[in-house]
């Protein structure tokens, strides 16, 4: 059974680039290929594109189901279909998996040209400028001169700001949901024990552990624990585990005792068997690196003096990871300019993760400034 | 040089006991050891005592030096002197190691009497309970019918609190600061992660490593990173390190870019070189498990009810690990029961490493306190 709000099945397509790829820290890329995925239809003018940007762990794979019998729906589902509030009636919506990425596009784990073995170590650093500038190849690829808009959350509202910076004439609107014009020390804290976590575990083997049949795992699974801590505010875990007891008396033991190490273990061995951790150092990094104000000596508003775009810009009250203050802080400049820009701060419970939740008030939002652009 | 507000050179000294204790968990220690510090001198009526209970990684060395030359004092020296607000020409001040410690106290890497080998994973899961008992039987060994006080900031505050709790004829006042009643789910969701790290450690050997000659190194560094971000405030992040890069340039490298990873990698080897990960374990459970309300089915002001020592409560309203909030629930449940509580919020900007820090505000409000102890 199929509701009317489905977009459906939906295929990942690929596409190969065999002009070399300089990124930003120098580095070139002789070719490289990325993974996407469409919904909706294209029009005749070009003119109702819309691209999604993943974050940290995400992928291509935003809306609609691989089967029937498929059970998991792509990760931005709940936003995504026929009459959701992207409505694939209206968008012609592209996902794609970034540059460097572990679910199709040329990463680490792909096999560098030069060697026929995998890149793994060898594979460069990358920055969100880099991914912005990949994406633009892959529009042209499409024959998409310029986008409706570009929305992301968290490092991909980081991309969807790039692009108004970068691209400026290639982007009409930018949706720009729990993100950042840069991270806190705090943020970047965070990433720096994830990345220790993975380096320091012996089967990383500085980062050419596919050679030794091997993962690492243990670092793996501990930078994902810690970052479900900071996706959920402390009242999200509060309300969902609080001090419940996995079999509700104390064992006194190391093994769970509490329900909540029983969700941080089950998350981390699931990432810990799926994501690849070189991929993982990359993300972590681009996310340190990217702050638009440092050519301007920190002054944002001076960064976005050359911003055309219109501006969706959406916080969560209980986000301490990306917290409504950095959201209002790309407000304030883009208004330092006199540009035209949204802003809402939803009342949410869940933390830095409310922005992959369908709640209603959120999703009223970005209903109605969707339906408003032309297209 | 002294100053005339230095305690001048102390020394530990030892305390053996040999009848068993039988601990929450049931597990019975069959002998132990206690390592202490004194300072100032126990006046005829023995009225004049003062506990200090120590947090996660603390230990015995409050102040003081232990050489003319010896570059650091003990971990509250700020606090605690002639003169100071914790006056030792007024008050005989007590600081020792707790049981399961790696400072001088029987613990994980002590000889087992019963295999002569050291106790590693065979050592017992300790409580706040059972160290405030142990604290209660040095008390004796000591002569110490009753304390004047008993004062503790974070895990320490907890100990404060049990005092009043199980030997209430033993406490005339309790300082607990930078405390609470118990672990958020958050907070206990960080010791998870931490110990996770040094568990799946391939050098902890199941808590044997003492055996191998090796200790998990990188879980204990990597679980002390994470202590450090959640020690300090966002700002106080921010405006320590900022995104200050180390060098000045950016590498696009997973070596150290920022200053503040390097802050944390140095925190995190220190750390992992001088203090034992059994240790670790033991004190992030005894954080987890206490919750004095448990057995009155969470509410905390029934199990205040034969409460008879006078309180004062400090928070700091920076400090996200053991917020404001935290301490308001104990000072509630004080005053529900119609007890002497005094609170302060005080505004510090150093989250919860404030309360070892020698903030006048703060140091003030403990001075104040303290001279109106009668001895």
């Amino acid at each position: 059974m199929q509701d009317n709000h489905s977009i459906g099945i939906v295929a990942a397509q690929k596409a190969h680039f065999n002009a070399p790829l300089t990124l930003k820290s120098g580095a070139v890329l002789p070719q490289f290929e990325l993974v996407y995925e469409t919904y909706g239809t294209l029009n005749a003018e070009k003119s109702n594109a819309v691209l999604i940007c993943h974050a940290l762990s995400g992928n291509h794979h935003v809306a609609g189901k691989y089967t029937e019998t498929d059970k998991n729906a792509g990760w931005w589902d709940n936003l995504i279909g026929p009459n959701k509030p992207l409505d694939t009636n209206k968008f012609f919506v592209i996902g794609l998996n970034n540059l460097g990425g572990c679910h199709g596009s040329t990463g680490p784990a792909s096999l560098n040209p030069a060697t026929n073995q995998p890149w793994g170590s060898q594979f460069p650093v990358l920055t969100v400028e880099d991914w912005v500038n990949s994406q633009a190849m892959l529009m042209d690829y499409l024959g998409i001169q310029q986008l409706a808009a570009v929305v992301g959350g968290s490092l991909g509202g980081m991309q969807a700001l790039q692009w108004t910076l970068a691209y400026k004439d290639r982007v009409r609107h930018a949706l720009v949901i729990a993100s950042a014009p840069n991270l806190t020390a705090q943020n970047m804290a965070f990433n720096e024990v994830a990345r220790q976590a993975i380096i320091t575990d012996p089967e990383f083997h500085g980062g050419d552990y596919y050679a030794h049949g091997v993962v690492p795992r243990r670092g793996l699974r501990i930078a994902r624990m810690l970052g479900h801590i900071t996706y959920l505010s402390d009242d999200a875990m509060g309300e969902k585990f609080g001090r419940k007891l996995r079999t509700g008396e104390i064992k006194y033991s190391f093994d769970v005792e509490f329900e909540m190490e029983s969700y941080l273990r089950y998350q981390g061995d699931k990432f810990a068997g799926e994501f690849d951790a070189n991929t993982y150092l990359r993300m972590t990094r681009a996310l340190d690196y990217y702050d638009p104000a440092l050519p301007f000596g920190g002054d944002l508003s001076a960064a976005f003096k050359q911003v055309s775009a219109e501006f969706l810009v959406l916080s969560f009250t209980s986000d301490w990871r990306f917290s409504p203050a950095r959201s209002r802080e790309i407000v304030k400049a883009l208004l330092d300019n006199e540009r035209t820009v949204s802003y809402a701060e939803v009342t949410a419970a869940h933390g830095h993760d409310a922005f992959l939740m369908p709640d209603q008030h959120y999703h009223d939002i970005l209903r109605a400034y969707l339906s408003n652009i032309e297209v």
